[in-house]
């Protein structure tokens, strides 16, 4: 802690926000039905969320070819992650295992053993914190 | 300028940072020479960077079916842009136009119309700001 700004122990480096990309289509999807990036946010709020973590829809995440798309997201310290190809019948509790894996961490570095099947194959990219670059 | 914190005028809203994947391969690629990842990134210092723009290099962004990857970093304020299948060989002026473009916006959105080919058709995700989430 005594590197951290005060009152901010080194245990809660801030929120963690699942980002849903609600624009997100998916292969085989009737184009004329509700979006599935849509469909996956609508289950994602209806299950709810782990303890620390914030739901959040956004116009489009611009992962348009690995739709659907949701992005992990948790502050100045932690790295963010973004996945894909996701299927709202299929891996919506995987998703909350993994957000809530990732809120447990300091720096979003969820040791690979510990993350869900799905974010380990279907990972889209990762985003380095602020704080990766005020150290070097 | 009235909404920003003093002494921080709209039209800066923090250091860009360009941010090259060291480790990426391409498809076809030797695989025992240089990673192509750490070949663009030597390409683009030799460039040079556009001002007020900072190259980094990084261990991994998790786009390596997209490789090579890199992604554009602006503070708190602006969308993080991450672009992949890039050749050393052919996309290091667009890189370097597309940086350029969004260094000079406020919020990281570049109209599409001033966007390089490359950042057009080649984008892999795209995350919202820490603005975004503070401001709903």
């Amino acid at each position: 802690m005594a590197e951290d700004k005060a009152g901010t122990p080194a245990s809660t480096p801030g929120p963690v926000t699942l980002t849903v990309c609600l624009t997100c289509r998916r292969d085989g999807a009737d184009p004329e039905a509700a979006r599935p990036g849509a469909i996956l946010h609508a289950a994602l709020e209806e299950a709810g969320m782990p303890e620390g973590v914030a739901l959040r829809g956004v116009e489009c995440l611009s992962s348009c070819k690995r739709g659907c798309a949701v992005a992990l997201i948790g502050g100045a310290e932690r790295w963010t992650y973004v996945y894909g190809d996701l299927d709202p019948d299929q891996h919506v509790p995987e998703i909350l295992e993994g957000a809530a894996a990732y809120a447990g961490t300091a720096d979003g570095l969820v040791p690979w053993r510990q993350r869900p099947q799905t974010f380990r194959k279907q990972s889209v990219a990762r985003i380095p914190p602020a704080k990766f670059f005020s150290e070097e």
